[in-house]
């Protein structure tokens, strides 16, 4: 009999932030596969086995759960935010469609998540208030020039954009060159919104407009959320400002 | 003094999808103004006081609430899934930027939660794995043609498109036509996702072609999703099949 695959998604990274779905599933699971760093973010009882892996194996880390909980044992795959965007969940379906034919027989069960981008608009308003696209910024598994176009259709489009893998040590020149590409599309007034470990002890989220956008201020860890011409600021005394898209199209593009 | 005013997602419906956070934020309020479905999904204490309205009543209720905070009094304001995604957060913000000035001084916190596209898609797989939009269908607020403009667009972008509000009785002939566009743009072959109030007791989620893609599947609490030129179905004999969108572009349009 095939063991439980469970696909969890932690949240932004605030406890709080969590679902109690994905508590529960935690609890069941007895090995847990997944980046340390999110690992480290369950509390695991002493029979409750971990095993970390690094940020770029995601495939080797779906097969090696599939292969366990295909012998019987009850696994857990961890993601930070929500499993199914750009995390794991993709990961472990392409091991299963490529995988042997007792993969397709798991029992899988996919508790969805926060994801980033969310945590960082609640924190700022509401700047995902209508329509808008989340893209990876990472040309490692696909060509650049598929996310230069994205990019500039998604800003034609008048989308909202959030970006996810905005920059690394291995990728450092890419956001500045996406903001280039962004700033031939949209005005300039455009905010840019940076959000660091949103709902963490160590958040950090700064609004500047993408005229002035500096992709220094991104790192790894950050979600950049690029607004449509329709966003708007509300300054706030003595508190910071508001970012939000309205519900309706106004067709101010100045 | 001002009161605090929290804006709370209950998730697609499941209890087990909020989060502590909003929780805890709904024992904190003693007024709580939401659409009438979504107040039924909380247990309030007899000191918490609910204050009904209708889906389109979007910026009276956020109006109210502001009045009422601003008046000194804990108030929650509440949406489905998560506040920010075609929610009350924007309608907040909105009322706020044009509200008098000792409403920008209420002690505002919104509480993130899963949202409906989130949740539809962790039950089939992981169709969002990749780059993706969400787009709110109705016209109500925006122009048809900019959502036409926006639907071509996100579509040659190769975009995972999740649609909110795809019919009402109002609208009922817009997500048909929508599917007529696509069609234009994508193969026939490309999966459609209709997802109807996933992780709750009457769940339903269907799964077809472009080419046969029906609007009458879809109601008002369905959650569309349709895939790009590089989503994949994995069939499972004896479980339902799994749709996903692979972390790697591949280039394939047939």
């Amino acid at each position: 009999m095939t063991g439980k695959l469970f696909i969890v998604g932690t949240g932004p990274g605030n406890p709080g932030q969590m679902t109690p779905e994905a508590q529960d599933a935690i609890a069941v699971a007895t090995e847990f596969f997944g980046y340390a760093p999110y690992l480290d973010r369950l509390h695991l009882r002493a029979d409750q086995r971990r095993i970390a892996s690094d940020n770029r194996e995601e495939l080797d880390r779906a097969s090696a759960a599939l292969m366990r909980a295909s012998a019987g044992v009850d696994v857990c795959v961890v993601s930070g935010g929500d499993p199914g965007i750009f995390a794991m969940a993709a990961a472990v379906c392409e091991a299963i469609d490529n995988g042997p034919e007792a993969w397709r027989q798991v029992d899988l069960t996919i508790t969805p998540g926060v994801t980033a981008m969310l945590a960082v608009a609640a924190r700022i308003g509401a700047p995902l208030g209508h329509d808008f696209c989340a893209m990876s910024l990472s040309d490692n598994l696909k060509p650049w020039e598929v996310i230069t176009k994205r990019l500039r259709l998604a800003a034609e489009a008048g989308l909202v954009i959030a970006l996810y893998n905005p920059i690394s040590k291995a990728r450092p020149w890419q956001l500045g060159k996406a903001f280039d590409i962004l700033r031939e599309v949209l005005p300039p007034r455009v905010p840019v919104i940076f959000g660091r470990a949103a709902g963490r002890p160590d958040e950090h989220i700064a609004v500047m407009p993408l005229g002035e956008a500096d992709a220094d201020r991104a790192d790894m860890a950050t979600c950049v959320i690029i607004g449509s011409p329709e966003t708007r600021i509300v300054a706030r005394s003595g508190k910071p400002d508001l970012v939000y898209t309205p519900r309706s199209f106004t067709g101010d593009r100045n």
